[in-house]
């Protein structure tokens, strides 16, 4: 990579509610934590009126709903080896995402002065809070490249915006030009994932998806002939071009 | 890159015509020679009838067109340090890419076994020499990669396939995902231009192509912020999903 | 078709202007109030200002714009068999789409509980009225699934989104998946539009429209071997994917 | 459906390898045997060369590999209930899609006359053999249509072309439109994937997509309100818009 | 434009079958041979398989149908005021579109050196004839360019291809940026349809269609203030750029 | 063309931030400007945080730069025979594309009454501003259209929309469909760009752009049979299909 990088390597991850962080790229998380990375995750809301039915149905009420999902998405961190968990408790279904928001996360991103960025897919039909939010990320990454926002403040230069992976990959026009071996830490996602209470059906899910990852990891490091081996991988989509000094 | 290679490093370029490999990545091609890659360049055809225009209003015949041509293409490729120049002579406008032609070129990249190949745009309205060449490309790649064809050669891995930067690019739908500091070879390359001396307007065409290819690698590299600075680059086109340990 | 029902058969068309409803699927309204299904029409506005060129130019004032429209839309709803017309009054040209405007809409979604849903294409580069309504509607169709949202309230399944026919297909990307034989309900559908007083040149227009898709509908149910005769038809793009237990 | 069937229901899965019908609609294909189709599949190769790593690392010579092969297919075709197993041989790696086998192709489509037929994406470029079946079976379709080929021939109507899963779907721009739940049939499929020998790794992977697939469906007929249980399913994409009576 | 033309201005039309230059671009042929343009028509088959149901189904044999369907485009041909009809006869269903109909058509293409060239849309699932005519079609053109093709023949320059409009414009991916003014030889378009006896059924259907072309044309041109009246209309896609000296 | 102009010919540019309307079209202004244009320029804002990172590095403050800017604007405007130079003054990085700016700019609109309107591409993952403007003019488009917004004003015809050159154009998903040479004015371009001091690098670069579509501007006039000289060039986008008498 020919990014200018500080020493201290960091990564943002910005998450429209608070468990997409772990089913998308946990793995990638711990294990940029385990190369030194300091990651920072900020999930925009708790997901609580959209993804914690069964806490509604257990009756619960919003307080309450947050809380748990906050504690989830804490313990979640906590194994993922997340460097700083921010949560900026926007609302969501659907998320508020007007100016204040905008300052808040052009403030994170300027703070982390991130090597990369990950967030949602362009497009998604089921949850607009989803392309939403990728439009907010490139609308808040061009502010905090701007020398007039808060001007003595360090800008941001140009760190690439990979999409994880979202629900249903060909329905949201999603299409990974990377995959990323994470087997060396699938425990640590599988346990991550295992604090997310209300979703145990997706513990499986996002196993499998993990797995079939990693069979295209393999095909595309070389297939029969000298593909690697890998157990457990994750895809993300780029966004921008890369510079390089070999191919 | 988690791409297992042998010792020796190996590049594969597959060029319709013979001044394409020098327009459209030829600071690729010296670069990575100077990287220590052995790089072969097969060039389909001579560009005889299509892309000598020159040689023929000076009335010159089919026999000589070639020669000529093939010599500018022998000096192009001395220059850039290619390892390996192989013209299949296949006639050009259009390209008879037929199962003799398969065989061939099948023998080359089994013979190569490139740690990465490159070719053309995949949809060129202009001249379907190109579009056709990268559909070949892959039926090869693929032939090369089975295990019951010549059973006993060594197979394919899965070698990434760049395609080179096309004449026009938006109205072939060509989209770079990669830019490439070619600077410390420009002049190689440079040279090896002023060796197609039918096409002398396009020695300043990819000069400045070069140039505006450097500022995008300047942008995506940090822009106004920690940008490299690059004064020429060239630009390719992903096929395939990439394999990686760190983002 | 595999989705749950209950046993009062629902749908939900959301029109951005009064008349949209009417040439778009007309059809499809009258068929299904024939098949038994109580159909909700939901008009974001009357297209008082945007659609109604010949009141403005006869000297009609806004509050009487807006009434006739409203009338004519009532009469053209009770000829197709309309159970519900909704009309919002958002204004139009542009729509004020905001949050109240949500939580309206997801409040007639909720009591409708629609077995499918029809609004316009996704893109329109003449009339972003329409294709933000698409979006807006996409969004209140989540707000109304979350268990969040208004606890206790029954929340929504996972209806199907048509989207129906827009003026000059080509230029908005719509691409039909589904025909829909109108011919035993043309006579209501022809009715209806004969109430759009301010539209004459349309009724033929869209008379036209259905010849054409009835021309589709028999090419595709068998063309010149066993294609079903067919006299009226109406167009839709589906959104989301079917589930079947046989093809 | 509105297309007209005679009493006898069939169907026609057109694969390019031997095993592609297994793992891509060998639930479709059970499902619908008991449905009472007769299903018909025509496998225009072996996948002797290209999808045998296994023989041929075990020494195995052509005409062996292609019987092993034939073996394993009709034994999967067996327990799947397939109606007739043809076997046009028309080598692989790559296909050799000339008159002859369109001839053969169309001949095979008039005398099914299904009601609808299924092959490959229309794009793979790790496969050429896939995309060009696919462009194939269209051109085939269109010759069984025409009045003018070997009148006196019953003529094909228009059945939809459903393509199946490729591998790694977003590279080939797949998307699926429909979810045909196989947990009846599940354990045929397993059955018939496990009569694939020489492709082990693929038995797990082909069930973890059907897995997935299965919470697709269950998202799509319902969600978290009234989705539809489902363990086992299969993702088609259609070609040609549906003709209905009912949306 | 700013195109070189010669005093004598001219165009070339090239029809997969005998009946598509009159349903696709009739009115195209007979305003430009009434601006003075030489409009030369290529039909590279009879549709004598495909698009002759009526005369097969009354027992007809090929040489009959072929000279009827030859009858038919000559006798259009005329009322359109055709410069030249040049009949290929390469068969149909599929064409034969090899190296022998390639230097026929290069032939044409350098004979007329046509100002702008027509043809089918670049995608069509229900009829593989009429893409690959299309991808045919610009190879000739690549063929036509090059000096090293029959040097001393005057080369061809860059003329425009325009796409017409195909049946079901939606599933072809056809998008027209430009509507034309048929009006005036309405009466030549409508009587040379009526020579297609074989297809009676499209008579009325290519009219709506230029009725609403003409509603297009209308809309486009200044809609509700100041659009021009059109009566028909037919409309193209572009392939190439133009280059103009006002926008 | 056929649309319905006035004597005095108009146009109206929409630009984004101060300097956008320079590099992208000022070849077009100028040229259109000697050709009795009345050309109209609204900036949306100066470009004050986002795009004068040299003046901010110097220290200045907010009303400088916008000082600063809005002075370099006006010469350039100046030296381009801009009619009228409209700074709306909206703020950047984020542009406040709200109601009030909406009324603002469909006032401009309606006065101008526009032939031909000029904006960004319609997607920018860079820069958000350049995007939201198109939709924003789109929006107000359609508004300056209804007979019922400011009845009694004239309301607007359908004049075209070009979307003029972006920063690397593929990533933007911008496609050129005309080419216009701006040879006869380009020292009024170079002239004008040479007051953006603070963009000094993009003198050059812009330079080169005009120079490559030169070029395309004779391939697409002609090629290396009777393409048109050209020197400088500027290449647009249109968003509606064209309306003409002749081909």
């Amino acid at each position: 990579m020919t990014e200018t990088q500080g020493e201290k390597k960091t990564a943002l991850v910005i998450s429209a509610h608070a468990a997409d962080f772990v089913w998308r790229c946990g793995g990638a998380i711990a294990l940029h934590a385990e190369l030194g990375y300091e990651v920072t995750v900020a999930c925009l809301s708790f997901g609580e009126r959209g993804e914690s039915a069964r806490l509604w149905k257990e009756g619960k009420r919003l307080a309450e709903v947050k809380a748990i999902r906050r504690a989830e998405a804490e313990a979640a961190a906590e194994v993922l080896g997340v460097h700083a968990l921010r949560c900026l408790d926007l609302g969501d279904y659907p998320l508020d995402l007007g100016a204040e928001a905008e300052a808040q996360m052009v403030d994170i991103i300027r703070a982390v002065q991130p090597a990369f960025m990950m967030s949602h897919s362009q497009y998604d039909p089921y949850n607009t809070d989803h392309m939403r939010t990728t439009e907010f990320v490139l609308t808040c990454r061009m502010i905090a490249q701007a020398w007039g926002h808060n001007p003595g403040e360090k800008v941001l230069g140009a760190p690439q915006l990979y999409l994880f992976e979202p629900h249903q990959t060909e329905q949201m026009g999603w299409k990974p030009d990377i995959f990323l071996d994470i087997t060396s830490v699938w425990n640590k996602k599988r346990a991550a994932m295992e604090h997310m209470n209300g979703q145990v059906h997706l513990w499986d899910y996002y196993t499998r998806v993990a797995q079939q990852r990693a069979n295209h990891f393999k095909r595309n490091s070389g297939g029969m002939a000298g593909g690697r081996d890998c157990k457990f991988a994750e895809g993300f989509q780029s966004v921008f071009p890369r510079t390089v000094d070999e191919l």
